[in-house]
């Protein structure tokens, strides 16, 4: 049995500790593949093409959809923003685990064009916590925290449409459990025998 | 989300090391029931009833047969084995992990009547690694060998019946493997939230 790659979606609310707790456990892996997305939208100071977004003209994004290359996308004041499938696929091809942090919609195309895809919820403990983590980060005004925190409960009831959820309540124990959920995807006999 | 019941299904072939690897993870666990066959042959010296066996008659055996308590059941030797079902859906409920050590049949339709249920095969990296430990044993005939290692031939083509594969070429990763799944099964969100 060969090494075989491994496609995660993993979608969960803003301040839910998505980022914390993917570094925790990939961080100093080398097989691990993130996902960059496209977007025609112009880049930011400090964003760079290739590692923040691939940044892309509206023409060419438009050819990649008809082309069937886009495993998801959208549009948002009047930008298009996408997964390009041929990246995933590849890592994926070549053992690696391929992380893709979406939101739920984007989540739900994945899911339908990529069925070997494991997909991942990552839950605040309720939403007191996370309205507490939002305030706590200290950055955003009252309009934008509500907005987020609507947008969690909005978000959460997309929980089932996943095959896993990590109630990520204390950080050291959201970590051992993606690592479990990494090692025993690897053991799934429709992964390494069918 | 409370602490929810887990059943699982063990198989693997005659000296592949399920009993050492299943005693490594869940020697020291409360919260592991194994599942005891009853059987209708007579008690050998030093089997205990409710220990190794329920021992019951075979009118007793017919009528738990009749009432579908039975989650399988075969005949061998002209005496039956089977698997009652109230106590493994009591630990399961009481959340529990219920261990069902079963053969490749017997497995599939535990499997098929209880569809919540986890399924592992252990399996040996290869039929001379497993040949090499069945003689190291050193307390079975050639003809057993044989017989054991044409039977392990056998459950090795029903592996893609199972959830999961371990293949215990080292019983520490095996171990790891165990503990992996044990913990991912409990982030399922079929398990927690549907």
């Amino acid at each position: 049995m060969s090494k075989k790659g491994l496609i995660l979606i993993v979608s969960g609310p803003s301040g839910c500790g998505k980022g914390t707790v993917l570094h925790e456990v990939l961080g100093s892996r080398e097989d691990v593949y993130y996902s960059i997305s496209a977007t025609t939208r112009a880049p930011r100071p400090g964003e760079e093409n290739g590692v923040h977004y691939h940044f892309i003209t509206k023409e060419d994004f438009e050819k990649l959809i008809a082309e069937d290359a886009m495993l998801e996308h959208a549009e948002y004041c009047g930008n298009y923003y996408g997964t390009p499938k041929q990246p995933i696929l590849d890592h994926y091809a070549a053992g690696d685990v391929v992380i893709l942090e979406i939101e739920v919609q984007g989540a739900k195309q994945v899911m339908e064009k990529l069925p070997q895809a494991v997909s991942l919820f990552i839950a605040p403990p309720d939403l007191e916590v996370l309205e507490h983590r939002l305030r706590k980060r200290g950055t955003e005004e009252e309009e934008t925290i509500q907005k987020r925190l609507a947008q969690a409960k909005e978000e959460l009831t997309h929980l089932s449409d996943y095959d896993y959820v990590i109630v990520n309540a204390a950080l050291e124990d959201a970590v051992d459990d993606l690592q479990a959920i990494l090692r025993a995807e690897r053991c799934r006999t429709e992964k390494c025998c069918k």
